[in-house]
């Protein structure tokens, strides 16, 4: 495979003999559709599939762009699994009409997600409003969301899993920065219908985190396990500076043998914004992925 | 107090006039040098002591640069306490060579703290050697270093201060991110010895940080307590972010209050890396974090 290689193009196949990977080795990778935003939907469709990736995570926003009834059959057709849905959330407001509106914003997500075939809607549970700073308070109107919208996801077969974002997102982004948090509310519901997303670039720093995956894989808590390295300095903003597989501090492996060692058996989900990728050719990024996702992870 | 006042010429009492606060307001307050490093140290000085602030915080290089011996006679003589020097650490490296060096250094550095009769000097652990994937083992290698340089600096009777930073910083600058981490290594050591510096800017978003700072405190661990504001967006690099006391999210007063109920009544020292607050005049950024203090953290 060369740099110039034309995504949509590649066939099955193609990306195990690049890799030197076994199609057994790519059985439980998982795009997560933000990594590679530079390609369309029916682009990722034709690049994964061609690729040999059989699982994608999708992002609501292009979904909706291309049609929801329409990208879950192009997924049929392509034989691609949705791993998750990202994403729904924001659940911290705490002025009442702000508040209605996300929940019925997250109502129509968990729809999509129930269209799209995916057991997983991501949240980002929200940060603390403008002038708050009660970061205990805007944790519990997370619960308290949950509590209204658990029911109405189970309903869907949809299970609704909060993700604990580093803690330098707690203040505008997501009160809940730890998986034993994470963990503290999903606990209040039953597993089936709440559970954690697992994600080596918010939660490689915390020495906490061996326990608590233990802890949420007896549960049977842990709903999604996504990739990305830590690489410094970060960027204004710090959003967009996650690293490529192994370019960055995060013991990807260790994390994989650990949510493995506790009974997770689902997809591995790589999830880097990075625009340094999004400004490569799409399908040299993903056989990119999957030799570093051997290299650093299997 | 008006911007543009010339900062060294205030007078005492000036600060208490300009902010309506009282010499018993101010009693606890620090300013650390960083906060306004637009002044000189003889101008810190006369500034502090001239605005009827009774304690400050500095750092190695700048009284480096003026002599050690001369600013602790500066001290003296304006009557400042110096509350903490900044800073040791950076014990992560596994290179032998390296390590000497940082441990001849830590001991320069507490050679440095007895001249100026401060009994704290702040420990910022280092971060993930180049390469390196182990958090873990790193943090052993700090409680190493301390193992090596608690003896020396209690005969100089000098505590060491470990403080934890946020988790962004992690890989490049320090390995212990939780109150928690920190007192798990200095509880391997007499109090008297080894404490830890607890620093909203670091902490505020940790769900378990009441109760570390009650823990902090029934240990006599508690030796220097520190204060900046949360506020975002992050600049690149993240570290020069801070907010003044007051702009940002977190809850200044429930964390004095905190500290206080756990039995510490050291300095209140003001630690805020700004470049918006450097470009001012130092005597105008001293009197609104007194103003900021009252309002906040009183």
């Amino acid at each position: 495979m060369t740099a110039d290689s034309g995504s949509p193009d590649l066939r099955t196949g193609d990306l195990v003999d690049a890799v030197g990977a076994t199609a057994g080795d790519l059985a439980r990778l998982s795009i997560n559709q933000e990594t590679v935003k530079q390609w369309s939907l029916p682009e990722l469709a034709a690049g994964c599939a061609g690729l040999g990736v059989p699982g994608v995570g999708l992002w609501r926003a292009p979904v909706q762009e291309y049609g929801v009834e329409r990208a879950a059959r192009l997924m049929r057709e392509t034989g691609l699994q949705v791993t998750s849905l990202c994403r729904g959330g924001f659940f911290t407001a705490s002025d009442p009409g702000a508040r209605r509106t996300a929940m019925d914003d997250n109502r129509a997500a968990i729809d999509e997600a129930a269209v799209l075939e995916t057991g997983t809607l991501v949240l980002v549970s929200g940060g603390l409003p403008s002038g708050e700073r009660d970061i205990a308070a805007a944790r519990e109107r997370v619960a308290d969301a949950l509590a209204e919208l658990a029911p109405y996801a189970a309903e869907r077969s949809v299970r609704l899993a909060i993700e604990p974002l580093h803690p330098m997102y707690a203040s505008d982004r997501c009160v809940v920065s730890t998986l034993g948090q994470a963990l503290d509310i999903a606990e209040r519901f039953p597993a089936d219908r709440v559970g954690v997303v697992v994600d080596t670039y918010h939660l490689w720093w915390d020495d906490r985190v061996p326990a608590q995956i233990a802890r949420a894989g007896a549960g049977g808590r842990i709903a999604a396990f996504q990739l990305a390295d830590w690489v410094t300095p970060l960027p204004e903003g710090v959003l967009l500076g996650r690293g490529q597989l192994g370019d960055g501090c995060v013991d990807l492996r260790g994390f994989r043998e650990q949510v493995d060692a506790a009974g997770y058996s689902g997809a591995v989900e790589v999830e880097i914004f990075n625009p340094a990728l999004w400004a490569r050719d799409g399908a040299e990024v993903v056989a990119e992925i999957a030799r570093r996702y051997r290299e650093h992870v299997l």
